[in-house]
């Protein structure tokens, strides 16, 4: 089956403190979100890239391209002031069917084996998320009070989040909710089951600037 | 008012799938558990310190200080099979009245500031504990099933979990339940309500081999 990548890179660069958007920070000496696509072509390099960023960065992506002869087949599309906008618009520009891996820019460290277990699973069921466990404790807050709660009873939810995309096109349809705060909570919210898939560790999302430091250990130590 | 630190390293290395007992690690150039009692001390000098170790791991630890001419005082309890009763056998050692810090022997990296937050609001609360947001998406696990939460409901609890001596003792003096996760769980059982302040991001929990690597990036970056 078809496999189509929506890499949503919506950063500003604020979280981080920095000027650069997080995801033109480089990883090994190139834009993190370059090192992403490279991900998603190395699975599987029919793969249809299409990437997502907000409208005032596109020119600068684009000299990037041209600074890092950067030649991966990809198309852009400009980014809404949501996530969830960012991806409709994402979705809307993809034809054709198939499955769809709707990942963040700034987590180039998904590993080939999370991308496998992400499309068997989506192939065989409709959808697939991949899921960490969490090794701290948890605490739900109320207000003065809080409550302890079990964490084994949660997991860390990672991307890719994987569709078939018609139907992730059909639940995008939806208004925007703001509990909608990742495409399986709105594909849920479409009367769907959602289905988990071990996620990797190492595919952390770049947040704060200490991450790229965690990131560029755990790129020297990929596999090849 | 006197402070107390209780220091639990429990771990047998199973989890770094290593030989060592992941509090026995280097970080810059010395065991994690020496960095980790020296933040208390640098903290407040007059800090008691103790420190709860698997039984079989007292020699070894005694070797390493003399190895390291590691000379900061410190008690020692042994551990019991469950962090509970490491901590309950760790508590009934300490005599006195004060604050206690009880915190994790493979978190090197509580800031000054955390341990300031945490004394001052347990002071004047009777307990703090130390937390941090969550940056991942969250989502509850149900057989089949599993369903978004939000991750804005919640947070990750990291130690010193610090309570007036007296009263955790007490709390300690309940029979064993495994809704018991963290000391803060133990206090709330008892009838109390908890007191979160805010921790420090660096302020991890070396499980994997990877955290030893993050953990030395942000010890790098310390102040001084």
């Amino acid at each position: 089956m078809k496999k189509f990548a929506l890499i949503v890179a919506g950063g500003t660069g604020s979280r981080m403190g920095e000027e650069i958007p997080k995801q033109f920070l480089l990883l090994a000496g190139k834009p993190v979100l370059m090192r992403t696509i490279e991900v998603f072509v190395a699975f599987d390099p029919e793969t249809e890239i299409y990437v997502v960023l907000p409208e005032n960065q596109i020119k600068k992506w684009e000299e990037l391209c041209q600074e890092y002869s950067f030649n991966l087949n990809h198309r852009i599309s400009g980014g809404g002031d949501k996530r969830f906008y960012s991806v409709k618009n994402g979705l809307d520009s993809i034809t054709g069917e198939g499955i769809v891996f709707i990942h963040d820019g700034v987590r180039p460290l998904v590993s080939k084996e999370t991308l496998e277990r992400c499309f068997n699973t989506a192939q065989k069921e409709g959808n697939a998320i991949p899921v960490v466990p969490i090794t701290e404790s948890l605490r739900k807050k109320g207000g003065e009070k809080s409550m302890a709660v079990n964490r084994s009873d949660f997991v860390l939810v990672q991307t890719p989040q994987t569709f078939v995309l018609s139907e992730i096109k059909r639940a995008y349809q939806q208004a925007y909710s703001r509990l909608f705060t990742d495409d399986a909570s709105v594909f849920e919210a479409f009367g769907k089951n959602i289905y988990t898939v071990e996620g990797n560790r190492e595919n952390i999302k770049i947040t704060y600037p200490d991450d790229l430091l965690t990131a560029t250990i755990f790129w020297d130590k990929l596999p090849g």
